[in-house]
């Protein structure tokens, strides 16, 4: 079993950034929970170009991109919270998962149909559970399966300013729910790889 | 496996309601993908007391209906959407089951835990993936999985006020839809059934 | 210039509520700011029933504080989170507004237009953005302007139990929030009054 | 009075929009409540770099744009839905005004102070309430004051493919909608123009 974390931090460049301390910690519990090995990706730093299909032509890292999540078995999709929302970033990678809905096979199944998706969101004060709606519910329009408690976070007391990568210590609980989270998304990316979903039957396009 | 459905519309009594139609198109379909059967509740026609454990005192409605919720292994989600969000009898199912947080196992389980959501909406005109949004979100925090594609929808154009119940002929493009929601629900119930989610071990309480 | 506060907790009775301590404090920077008055409402002690009139028959509650409601000129909704989401009571309160959107005048204004609202919003750690959001967008909805930084809140850090009730003292950061909201909001209550919504002529009813 | 309205579709070019047939409507309806004159800056169109100041650098074709909208006194937000959400290149328009909350003046006002938004949202099915959340709230948070009930929006039937510019006519409905949103924004802004928010003392910085 594989995984791709995505960080969708506004930041370019390599500077540590809080959404990145959160994947490690996602990653090392989805090892001990016995996934095969875990890539990041800093999608700041690839030119996704806007739009809503799978190519949008020369130029666009999307296509790449896109290979390399399909080719994992669990998505952890990373973000910062700006202004209580996700990151324009984030919002990206969803837009061009759109297109996933008329790439189905002759069972109605979308690509991401038997994957895993979790959720991991840092913020400075507040919005983390708003976020994780937004991410389950375009995630799973898109055909992600989303593990119980699937969403990790950390955010501070409101109108704060402290970044979880400034942490000293990562908070039990947070620990706790993302070795949990884990736990739930190997599970079921196991039981998902023994048994596919069925899809159902389609009828003659034309629609 | 059996299934619960709950109607979340604000009306009282029998009256046919579009949230009801709509449970019964996604009852139709898991019986299809081989539920054992469906059994449908109006909430607004129990005295389910505000507040956020499982059993607020005398009167309160929700213990029992609690069972029952945790009797079965699906559980459909139904609401009206009223100013583009879920109703408020919706609102207090999800408070109710906030206590499932305090009721884990000791591998950290909630009585979700296995057990697979469904959210049906309809409106008049908008609002659905919202609501997907906030009760996939409120959901997966105390433990359901939430099934790709798990949410099965209507709305009609903007500013309008025609009902679901009232439609002539169900749209094919959400019979189709709920029927793969169905399809995967099932799917994931019975694979769950046959393999439950490990948890993880707890810390010694005193937390 | 009168202003009105309900209290969405989900706490019947007398005891103290986070929330209350909200709306003290924002009342506090609205009497500094020049309205006349604050009354405060708990909405849990009264039995406001489901749906979207402004009368649900015997018994319901919400004809008398509808009434109360629109003789102020400023609103301060103030909810607790739970789930990350605004309570049932206050969903219940916003649901019963809806009729307002069939009770326009001649120039097609809601009994809101003119009036401004103010959002107050207490939980123990994540949530307040969101609630905002949900409520700026129905009270818009439904004909309330909507003062510029107009939502007041606290959340503790990432799933901690601390109440807002308990702090030792207001950080100084939501104290200046509330003052600067307060100030917004009496400011646009006093050109309101000097200066109504001119609304538009409306086209012959049939529709 | 001056009015700027950012088109926020994924499509860069010329190509009619739906944004843009809908940012006319309201335009045209803002020029007869009384405004000057409206421009119209479709976003894709411009380099708008990642990140949450006011001046990212090199090529970053925000300052330019931030001091158009400033110069305004109402700002129409457009943007399309996908997945139910604002468009990524919206999210983007709204991190960069996070700035605002470090640019406030003496009296803590930020440079939005005083300034009227309005919403105007259009997509193929669902999910105009809850763009029109999300913009207010970020709108708000970082100084606009948000005009009674100034959300104009489109979408069709639930599933649906159909395109707002492809409709033979507007429906009347949306047309009314459009001309009181702005009617209430001209009244706004006049009103701002003549009486400016009073903004709070501040506390000496150092904060």
């Amino acid at each position: 079993m594989r995984v791709i974390a995505l960080n969708c931090t506004l930041k370019r460049g390599e500077d540590p950034s809080s959404t990145d301390r959160m994947l490690e910690l996602v990653g090392k519990y989805l090892l001990e929970a016995g996934v095969d090995g875990m890539e990041t990706v800093r999608i700041a730093n690839h030119d996704v170009l806007p739009g809503v299909t799978s190519d949008e032509g020369p130029g666009d890292a999307w296509p790449a991109l896109r290979a390399r999540i399909l080719a994992a078995d669990v998505l952890v999709l990373g973000t910062p919270i700006w202004l209580g929302q996700h990151s324009s970033v984030c919002k990206r990678v969803l837009e061009r998962m759109d297109a996933f809905l008329s790439e189905t096979d002759d069972r109605g199944r979308t690509p991401a149909f038997g994957k895993i998706a979790l959720v991991a969101v840092v913020g400075n004060e507040d919005g983390a559970h708003h976020v994780c709606a937004e991410l389950y519910q375009a995630l799973a329009d898109v055909g992600w399966t989303i593990a119980p408690q699937g969403g990790i976070y950390w955010v501070g007391e409101a109108m704060g300013r402290r970044d979880f990568k400034d942490l000293e210590k990562i908070p039990d609980k947070v620990d706790q729910t993302a070795r949990m989270a884990a736990s739930n998304a190997a599970h079921l990316a196991r039981m998902l790889q023994q048994s596919h979903y069925p899809g159902i039957a389609m009828p003659p396009s034309g629609d």
